[in-house]
């Protein structure tokens, strides 16, 4: 398929590493930092390339240290070597893990010292949307063998640097939303009334796959008569029937990055009710689509479409926010809310998702992902169909 | 396809989740403790049901709390509500996420007062295989807000009680199982000397899914002339070549279960020193099936099958452990190592892994998965062939 053949190129040039490495210094600096450390997932890929899903397996902790100067530091199990010895990095030490008594921490308390000295303050994310990927118990024994007051919240650094992709980070994701637009538009030709949800789902995963991606993390959605009332639900073998609206809402990857939007289907017929609420959410996004441009808040930008929902007099439902950021993980920094004032900046990618209650329960929602260019919006999905599609 | 047809039954029985949530609280007494407190995704689901991929966008915390006498109270994001309430919970208390500010934490540490009183210890996951999944921020505050310490270790509760499947849980592990065990007998058919990984792991991918596989979170794998060095990689375009190996590992689920085993191919032919290698490997597999059964400690397992290794003068390699459990996660306590010494019993489901070094750099990896029945092991998934396969 088309698709196949204009892949980006896979992973990144070293001078990308390196690019990321230096800007993370520049900030550690300004915040007095003689070290990071992170044990996270996508902030050991973003600053080493290193890339497996072995981090499905709970058992064993990863960390990446970034020193003042210099490339990271890897401190991993010894299964994960090879691995990493592919990457940019050089210094790579490693320990039998799993190792219960000692899994890692006194060989990364004392690399951190090598790198931070007896005092050096150590940043981490430690902050809104960031977990620390160990067990509680040796997180806890980390910071009593360094000084709990030595390990300080860096979300900050990686959240603004992350936040911006470049050009090799938006190749990826757009070329995701490409192939889910593909999917999404010929889904009508693979479904049909009468079919279970958990068919449509085999049958969008996989031609999902086919058209380029690589996985399918995350794929939900649900059906009922006159619209949905749940929007993270895993399938059911519920039959579609006349009347049923369907949601679906997928985050499959290419290379590690993510797209995450949803379409709608009807079947056999749409209901007037869920017809309008469509045409609402779908001004919302038109809205957010018009104002995103660089110098607007992501508060600006939620207002300008809730504005939207509000002016029908409608409730804007449970999710919390209408959008957010998107890249290595289905969703990032920032969010569409009143409360988060970050500016768009070139280069964010980002989702518009408006969303309102409507009719006894019934939840409408929209989503389109987003560029943020020097002159507005570029759309990376393509945009929705003006009205939903009818299946029969 | 037949894997269709026999499909377990999805979810489980109300009386199975109040089983497990009677038999923590009985080990909760014993410990004394108040009331547990979870925020990851397998414990969550293990105790309420509540199943979705959503667990995927690291923004929102989730949590459930088992209080000494009664049913789990769920205190998640407002947008989790509908979902939460098609689970056997009934008191279901959500705010509206995301809020960093606030994200939770004083509804939780209410909750948690509510149910433990001012001074009852709270238990919560924080030794081994555990990671605590809010930012550490929060979860710093939330031990400020109760008293540090009064939020104690309680990994052992919820580890012996999800190392001992149920039936229901066995019978969904088994169907994985079987239908990976299809997809890798009949892969020879699927691919060519001449392909690329990335398309051998396409079809591998899309295959598992038509047979019936809810998903396939991980899939990794290389190839390489005369054996593999890398055991937890993503595919490339290198092209399968004659003379080379390729390692298969797949965790594949069906209603949230996983199998985890790997199977190798060669391509033309396979070297001499890599078949020798697969035969030790598949002889300590041999041994350790028929070694397991209850009573026998983990160590002692680890030991049947490092002794065939060691017998034939091999280095174990990087891989730290011979095998582990199996379940909701990819891997679970326990380990086959000198270390863990948890003794088998009737329901475990564990994967027999052995590995070994060999030749200039290249590992050797068998898997298989097993469950402890009363008299001994019972393969879940199919043994596999005695020599490695050609592909040409």
């Amino acid at each position: 398929m088309d698709s196949l053949m204009n892949e980006p190129r896979r992973g990144f040039e070293v001078n990308e590493f390196e690019t990321r490495t230096a800007n993370a210094q520049v900030m550690m600096e300004q915040a007095g930092l003689s070290a990071l450390l992170f044990c996270t997932e996508p902030e050991v890929r973003y600053y080493s390339g290193f890339h497996t899903p072995f981090w499905l397996s709970p058992t064993r902790p990863w960390f990446l240290i970034i020193p003042l100067k210099g490339k990271p530091i890897a401190v991993i199990p010894t299964i994960g070597k090879s691995s990493m010895s592919s990457t940019w990095l050089d210094d790579i030490r490693h320990w039998a893990a799993p190792q219960p008594e000692d899994d890692g921490i006194t060989l990364l308390a004392d690399t951190l010292r090598e790198v931070a000295g007896d005092d050096g303050k150590i940043g981490m994310p430690m902050g809104h949307e960031t977990n620390v990927r160990l067990p509680a118990k040796d997180f806890d024994w980390l910071r009593k063998l360094l000084g709990i007051e030595r390990i300080v919240d860096a979300t900050n650094i990686v959240r603004s640097q992350r936040m911006i992709k470049s050009e090799a980070e938006i190749e990826k994701i757009a070329h995701i939303c490409s192939i889910a637009s593909d999917t999404f538009e010929g889904l009508p030709n693979l479904i049909n009334l009468g079919d279970t949800e958990r068919s449509v789902f085999k049958a969008m995963r996989i031609d999902l796959l086919q058209r380029g991606a690589d996985d399918v993390p995350y794929l939900v959605g649900s059906s009922e008569a006159g619209g949905i009332s749940d929007i993270i639900k895993l399938p059911t073998n519920r039959i579609l029937c006349e009347g049923d609206l369907m949601l679906l809402d997928t985050g499959a990857i290419f290379d590690g990055y993510y797209c995450d939007f949803d379409r709608l289907y009807s079947f056999g017929h749409c209901d007037d009710a869920s017809r309008r609420a469509y045409d609402i959410v779908y001004a919302a996004t038109e809205a957010g689509i018009e104002a995103a441009r660089p110098g607007l808040s992501c508060a600006e930008l939620f207002k300008k479409m809730s504005d939207v929902l509000s002016a029908n007099n409608n409730d804007l439902g449970d999710v919390g926010r209408l959008g957010h950021g998107l890249g290595m993980q289905l969703t990032e920094w920032p969010s569409h809310t009143t409360w988060d004032n970050t500016i768009l900046e070139p280069g964010m990618v980002i989702t518009l998702e408006p969303g309102m209650n409507y009719g006894a329960g019934k939840l409408m929602l929209h989503e389109e992902n987003i560029l943020i260019c020097e002159t507005g919006a570029r759309l990376l999905s393509r945009r929705a169909p003006a009205d939903i599609p009818i299946i029969d």
